[in-house]
C-alpha cells in the first residue's frame, strides 16, 4: 500500500487534467504558477485545487506559488504515469488503427507493443509496424511482451471475449473503447472510453440553457 | 428554461450510461428492471440510481419495478438524445476517419454531414461519402447545413483555430479529442474526450492497490 491510496476518482480525473495544462506551462517556459489557472482548466474553485494537491504533501510556496515542473513530477509520481507501460490493443479495426497510429500514447510512455485480432484477414498483415496477432495468443504474448494494460476497440459484440481473453493472459487493466459494459473480475481494472457521455452532457446543456 | 435544467453533471453522465444499460436489455427483450443492475453497471448503489432516476419523476412500480421502454424514453427525452443533431468534424486524419465511420454516431442521431481540414491536399477530398471542404468554408457551410454540433480531430495546435471557426459559424456545442484545453464563450459548451483520464485512473489503480 502506499500513501495515495484513498484519493477519489474525481481527484485522479483533475489530476489528470492539471498535469496537462502544468505541461503547456513547461513547453511555454513558465515557471511558477497558482491555483487559478488549474481551478479554470478543470472548472472547479482555487480552494478545490488546493484541496487536489494536499493529497500528496504541501508544494504551494506562499507569496510564490506553485513550481511548476516539480507539482508536474509529483503528479505523474502519483499516477504513475511517469514510467512505461507496456499495452495490447484488441480489435485493428477502424479506430483500433487510429489509436495505433495516436503519437499521444508514445508520448506518455503508453507503449503499444501488440496488436491482436480474430479476423483470419487481418492476420499476419503489419499495422504502424506490429504484426497482427491472433487474439488466442494473447496468452502467450502478454507475458513474453511483458504487456500490463489491454485496449479494447473491437465491436461490442465481441468486447467480452476480448476482455476475457486479457484477463486469462494476466493484464491488469483494460481500457474499453467499445460500447459494451464488461465483467471483469475484482483485481483487474476496468475504464470505459465512452463519449456519448460527453455528447449527451452537450445535448443536455444545450437544449436546456439557452 | 424547462423541467430538468438543474441535474448535476455526474447524474447526466449516469443517465447515459443506464441509457445504454437499458438498450441491451431491450434489445434482450427485457421489459421490467430494477435499479440493482443500472447501479452496478454505475458502480454506485442502487438509491443514488433511485435519486438519479426522481430528477425526472418516479417512474418505478411498487412491487414491479421499471418499464425497461418507459424508463429508457423518459431518459432519452431528458437528454434529447431523441432527435437528430447535425454535426461537423474538424480535422480528417486518422482518428477523424475512424470516427466518420463509426457507425454509432448514425445510430444514436449524431449526424456528421460535414468534414473539415485545413490541408489543402485533402480538401476536395471524399471521406466516407462526404466531401472534405477546407475550414473557412465552416461559416457557410454550418447554416446551410444545419449544423448545430462540431467535432474536434485536429492536432492540439491547431484545436483553438478549429474551435473559433466552429464558434463564429454558430454551433452550440464542441466536443474536443485534440488534447488541447480550449477556449470558449459561455453560450457555446464544450466537452473534452481525453482517455488519458481514464489510462491514469488505470495506472494508479493498478500501482496502489494491487
Amino acid at each position: 500500500m502506499q500513501k495515495y491510496d484513498h484519493i477519489p476518482r474525481a481527484t485522479i480525473q483533475r489530476l489528470a487534467t492539471y498535469m496537462q495544462v502544468l505541461e503547456t506551462m513547461k513547453k511555454d517556459n513558465i515557471k511558477i504558477t497558482s491555483s487559478e489557472p488549474l481551478a479554470t482548466a478543470c472548472d472547479v474553485n482555487a480552494s478545490q485545487v488546493r484541496k487536489d494537491l494536499a493529497y500528496f504533501g504541501e508544494f504551494g510556496v506562499r507569496g510564490v506559488g506553485y513550481y511548476v515542473d516539480y507539482l508536474l513530477d509529483a503528479i505523474k509520481d502519483c499516477l504513475h504515469a511517469n514510467r512505461e507501460w507496456r499495452t495490447a490493443l484488441i480489435g485493428v479495426g477502424n479506430l483500433g488503427r487510429a489509436l495505433l497510429n495516436h503519437q499521444e500514447f508514445n508520448r506518455r510512455g503508453i507503449r503499444i507493443v501488440g496488436a491482436f485480432d480474430c479476423d483470419p484477414f487481418k492476420i499476419g498483415e503489419v499495422a504502424y509496424g506490429l504484426e497482427i496477432f491472433c487474439s488466442k495468443r494473447l496468452q502467450e504474448k502478454v507475458p513474453e511482451l511483458g504487456i500490463e494494460l489491454g485496449i479494447i476497440t473491437t465491436p461490442p459484440e465481441r468486447a467480452q471475449r476480448a476482455a476475457d481473453q486479457l484477463i486469462e493472459a494476466g493484464v491488469k487493466g483494460i481500457l474499453n473503447f467499445s460500447s459494451a459494459r464488461i465483467v471483469t473480475p475484482n483485481h483487474v481494472y476496468i475504464e470505459y472510453v465512452d463519449f456519448f457521455h460527453q455528447i449527451y452532457s452537450l445535448t443536455f446543456n444545450i437544449s436546456t440553457k439557452n
